[in-house]
């Protein structure tokens, strides 16, 4: 086995989760995830950590939902486990991205309506999600195997105390900044951020982030006015979209217009009253990831590019009580910090040309 | 896909398993068994069951046993998973039948214990057991993996309700009789069976019978005296068994030797007082299964074999608050009913040469 395997389930169990001994931990296992769902469990076993092992394939999900009558029973067995666990590790890692693009998205929202309370259950373990480089993952990203199994490798095993102590400097910023203005070419957008706390998000429950990779700093931005372009190619409910771009008036978006995908886009902003808001404003610094590769995992995570997300915000950015921008969706998109570019902080530069003043 | 997968996942949802609308279904994925749970998956949808897939693989078991330090925490989440659950389906499959090899005994043991409440809990909802063919049960079968998927087809597709009428007529003979007589080439062995009640045990939970296939009747013995060979080999604990002769006197063996394997039989005699005893007779009589392929799923089913089990008995067939054998241990060893052999129930000859009466 290769030995990255091993360092990867070493970060995602003692860096990511923080198991420790007589924690439960359900372990969710792509179909092509089997080797780091092993590296896993031996770590476990280490720790002292028991283990339920789920399994979680678009194939057995499409199957299910496109025969089911759409009437769900609430899947009790689901929400028994989640809530009697500690933690919930999900290695994604499957033979095809778009396995479950033929379910309807009717028969979606109901069974994710049904599972709700399950959802809700696994929402307050300590739940971190990763991926297990897989053929699938290396098409949609337009890379051969072996090159992909480097760059996932090259993103998640950063030295990541080293990257929280550089993102902290990020967050202070933003905690005690009022207004951040991102100039890029397409983009001049400004925001307020006065009062709102920014996440440190170094992939580990312990700063409140459940991503591995990650490597990005985020906040809840308000008061948005400008415009912005995002031009990093992403799939989006099935859909590519590409060249974004929004206009900002009193926080709420008045225009938009892409190169492609301008009808999903426009579906996105009439959801629903805060879908035309912003939620989130995070700021990319993970320099393990050099390249796009159509994974939000990844993606949003890379240093020297800027996301913002139209929907829902999270309570953690939020002091105690106040309630932030309220969504049913949550789209990031992704602009990439080139040259002549400006990432501000009350009209400090931070960010130019895509590095931090302190690169 | 092959149609008879589909055919494998109704057989398992609706004659095995009984499944209804609004039942909790959890379904057990071993790593190989892919296709067969997304059938299932299919079907389980059509019945309006929810679903919970986990994944079941040797290795993960083995990396997270021999990694612990051994003072396993009750797994609550898997207690609780299958407590919430009506029916359980387990369906294995893997790459490596000895993935578990290496795994030390202490180890089972320990954890054995530690999930006795999740074991229980599990035995407390309409469980059923089968396996999708693969590659390795093909190898350990020495046969092709296309001959032996045909094999498990031909085991599993039978028509289970013709054949549960045929098996009724066993078990009404066993249950009706005193004394049964088993003659066979080293073989000649006495039991009682008054007061007792046979399973017919034809692939359904309506039939108290949890395997697929299955296609036995079997009863709980008493007073065993003769000799028996068991010529069938098997693999017991990870070891070739072959030729085992036994001989028993007022119900308990005082004596056995085996071409193979004798040291195993005779840990396993040894293991508690109710070792020595039987536990379990059966008649196999599922004619679909034609050949031994080391798989006791398989083996013990086979029309014109007769098992008997060391150790443990079945509630079901006992009368209300009357206990059987007991033992921790319960180890079926088979002979194959060939030319000159006899069954017989109170003298009647209910089977002869391994032909039924009725055949």
């Amino acid at each position: 086995m290769d030995e990255r395997i091993h360092a990867h389930a070493e970060t995602l169990v003692d860096w990511s989760a923080r198991v420790d001994a007589g924690d439960d931990v359900v372990l969710s296992v792509g179909p092509e995830a089997h080797d780091l769902a092993v590296a896993v469990a031996e770590k476990l076993g280490e720790r002292g950590a028991t283990l339920l092992a789920t399994y979680s394939s678009g194939e057995i999900t499409r199957a299910h939902l496109r025969a089911h009558d759409g009437e769900f029973a609430e899947p009790a067995p689901r929400r028994a486990m989640y809530e009697a666990a500690d933690v919930v590790l999900s290695i994604g890692g499957g033979r095809n991205t778009s396995a479950t693009a033929d379910v309807p998205s009717e028969a979606r929202q109901a069974y994710a309506e049904a599972a709700e309370a399950a959802h809700e259950a696994r929402m307050g373990t300590d739940w971190v999600s990763t991926v297990h480089p897989t053929r699938s993952l290396a098409q949609q990203a337009g890379m051969s195997f072996e090159a992909y199994r480097d760059f996932v490798y090259d993103a998640v095993l950063r030295d990541w105390e080293e990257l929280a102590v550089e993102m902290d400097r990020m967050k202070r910023l933003l905690d005690d900044g009022q207004q951040v203005r991102v100039v890029n070419d397409g983009t001049d957008i400004t925001m307020s951020v006065g009062g709102r706390t920014a996440v440190n998000s170094c992939a580990s429950v312990a700063y409140d982030s459940h991503n591995l990779p990650s490597g990005e700093v985020f906040t809840a931005p308000y008061d948005v006015s400008g415009e912005v372009t995002f031009d990093v190619p992403m799939t989006v409910r099935g859909t590519p979209i590409r060249d974004v771009r929004l206009t900002f008036e009193d926080g709420e978006c008045v225009a938009h217009e892409a190169a492609q995908g301008e009808a999903v886009i426009g579906e996105i902003l009439d959801t629903d009253d805060g879908s035309r808001r912003l939620g989130e404003l995070g700021i990319g610094m993970n320099r393990g990831i050099d390249r796009i590769t159509d994974n939000i995992l990844f993606d949003e995570k890379m240093g020297g590019t800027v996301h913002m997300a139209l929907g829902r915000g999270y309570d953690a950015n939020l002091p105690d009580g106040e309630s932030g921008n309220d969504s049913s969706v949550h789209v990031d998109l992704i602009t990439d910090m080139g040259e002549g570019s400006r990432l501000e902080v009350d009209g400090e530069v931070v960010q130019r040309d895509g590095y931090f003043r302190w690169e």
